[in-house]
């Protein structure tokens, strides 16, 4: 497939955050020129293809003034939970953990997760979202989902004292790395709370082995860093860190209760901080530091949490609450501006879960994309784009969204393979069968 | 006008908050009719006037199992700031007013606050806002710019040391009173901080003659109340009780820094509290005692604010808000549980605009209703609809949006007698012209 966007304006995230007018081409899953409005001499590799008449067109697609930009990653999440939504609100983090997700997650199949993770998927889309970082179980059943979709997942394990084992996660990771190339893996565990030394031992042992990145829930709770100072006299990163856990990066999902330390050790080993404002609000875990990370130059992305704890998975909501909640905490309306949330939800994501091809609109980079409807009322005037996204963007604003060269949702329609009532049936009967 | 909407799930707020299947009938502005699919004998008046053969359907709606709801009550806007949409961003609240916002607005004429208007009432629709309260400059204009669009305005007057005079917002009040069946108007001013001591008596004196409920902004940055309690011993709302303000109710924009004992005044006088999380959030505001006041009785409702200051004009977002930063706030994921979100966002803000005949689908109410897509994958499974609507809801469900009877929004389009891109086109310019 051949696709050309003309007409529109650009933040390519490609060094700055310029929105310039043009157009941007795709041919198969690759973005194979980014430029000015019309073929420009001396342009680069792709508009001389054009030149060359190489370059013929199966779609044409006139964007009519709106922004075409690289889609969001969504940098953690557990995409099949989307059967618990609405189901066990208005709890703390453990009660809810214990008392509901866990009891009903042991009822799950893994055909269940199948579905489970393409109703995810089709939100996502909603929402600009061409990638996700997916913690949840049988990882071949959301491969398989992601893939039947045309969707890009990592999927990173969630080993812990009660499921999986340093051994299936190795042979997850030699049999997913390189499984096809919309999906990816890394190396993981639950967190500190729910894994014992002995298994984060050999999780650190497997990084080794394999020069790679270990990514975990990470201080997501007082309670979680209180009770590991407790048996370990340190923080969960700091602990995690003693054990060799970082000697090759990673990341830590939520990220809230961080001491100075634990910054510095995050900003040292280059990990990833992955915030989650949604879900943190809405189980009242806290607020991260966010401008303090960012101060210390720690690379932060953006993740939605799954949608039991969310209960949405908005980017955009998301992006609001990283500046609004930081703006609340530390008293002051200035705090990390419009063009840093952008960055984290989009290039912050994909460097965090190793998509070295995404987060930006040039040549020869991932055909991940979307086009955002600037002609709806929430979007007007246009006094600044990348504002306008962060603070008055919508779902509602998401027009088109393409992953790897495919449009998989465009004008509220989508096209990964199922219609989407079968998959919203599907996902309401395991729900019944569930309750009963 | 008489449409019928059948086939549907309703949440009619009009007591509980069930949802039932059934159908919902509207006859020139009015609902008609609430009740189960078909027509039942014995019925109420609408089902008699079917069963006497004298209702016949200019349109039939299929709901087709989507939500039928009445609409949200936006209780606090500045509509016609919609031209500094991500002009001024990331200044604290007194910074941002001053430097950005009051230059500007000097500029501003009353056609520009005719078109701004509009702006604002096509977001408005999308978000399933059927009336809003407003307080700006130029009550005609934006009477008629909410008139020409179909839309339901309660304005509410802007008084303060540089604004308007008491004798003017009399002259208003007798005009626009009743003016049109979709305008209605309310005293008020600006807030303790912008105004006299000896226009605030003149207010309290209006407020006794018309036996006449007061608004004004109230207690939304902690420097306004430390500052009215150096000048007058006394909290805003504690200062502006003992002027004999609140003998005829009225209430607060943003109310965040309130003490137990305005909280006490507000339950005493039967005010109502609006909450602005979104714009709160922006400006760093602070979080509002929503628990507080719900324990204690207060009557609360929801405002976006002004899409300055927010940047956007979405009751979905400012429902997670309310909710999420409660949880927060008291480090309890149970506060302020959806239903009671959804009661402020709806019945909270009509009855608090003086709008007695919305809030509700009921036989007799004015026809201000919306249609929910629960077909969206964020809707799916639908396990909750109320949590559905709080927790996980956008803008991107709302399918339908009827005020007074008729269709405004529907499907993406527009039903306001302007092409939304001519409004646009207009609010750019007026922008470009500012900027000169």
């Amino acid at each position: 497939m051949r696709v050309r966007f003309y007409n529109g304006r650009i933040l390519a995230m490609d060094g700055d955050m310029e929105v310039r007018r043009g157009e941007v081409w795709v041919q198969g899953n690759r973005i194979v020129y980014v430029g000015e409005n019309g073929v420009q001499e001396g342009g680069k590799a792709g508009s001389q293809a054009v030149l060359r008449g190489e370059m013929s067109w199966d779609r044409e697609i006139d964007l009519d003034g709106n922004l075409i930009m690289p889609g969001f990653a969504n940098a953690h999440t557990h995409s099949a939970m989307t059967f618990l939504r609405s189901y066990a609100d208005d709890l703390p983090l453990q009660e809810w953990l214990e008392k509901q997700v866990f009891p009903m997650e042991a009822k799950l199949t893994g055909e269940d997760i199948y579905e489970l993770s393409k109703l995810a998927i089709l939100e996502y889309l909603t929402s600009g979202i061409t990638s996700n970082f997916d913690m949840y179980f049988h990882p071949e059943m959301i491969a398989r989902a992601s893939i039947d979709c045309g969707f890009r997942t990592v999927m990173v394990s969630s080993l812990n004292n009660f499921n999986s084992s340093p051994e299936e996660m190795e042979q997850e990771y030699l049999r997913f790395r390189d499984y096809h190339e919309l999906i990816g893996y890394q190396l993981g565990f639950h967190g500190e709370y729910t894994t014992s030394e002995e298994l984060l031992k050999k999780v650190a042992a497997l990084s080794e082995k394999y020069q790679a990145p270990v990514f975990a829930h990470n201080s997501e709770t007082r309670r979680e860093v209180e009770e590991c100072i407790g048996r370990h006299g340190k923080t969960p990163t700091a602990y995690l860190d003693s054990l060799g856990m970082f000697q090759y990066g990673g990341g830590g999902y939520h990220c809230i209760h961080m001491t100075d330390e634990d910054i510095r050790i995050f900003r040292d080993r280059g990990l990833t901080a992955v915030t989650n404002p949604g879900s943190n609000t809405k189980l009242s875990s806290g607020i991260a530091r966010i401008s303090d990370m960012l101060d210390a130059g720690v690379r932060i992305a953006i993740g939605t949490d799954g949608p039991a704890s969310n209960n949405c998975l908005d980017m955009f909501r998301e992006m609001f609450l990283v500046t609004g909640l930081a703006k609340l905490k530390e008293e002051n309306a200035a705090a990390v501006p419009a063009g840093e949330v952008l960055k984290m939800a989009v290039s912050g994501g994909a460097r965090g879960m190793g998509l070295t091809d995404c987060g930006c609109l040039a040549e020869g980079k991932l055909a991940d994309l979307i086009v955002v409807d600037l002609k709806q009322p929430n979007m007007q005037p246009i006094n600044n784009v990348v504002k306008n996204l962060v603070y008055s963007g919508s779902k509602a604003n998401v027009k088109l969204t393409m992953v790897n060269g495919r449009v998989l949702y465009e004008d509220g329609k989508f096209f990964v393979g199922t219609e989407p009532e079968e998959i919203y049936e599907k996902a309401s009967r395991i729900m019944k069968r569930m309750m009963e």
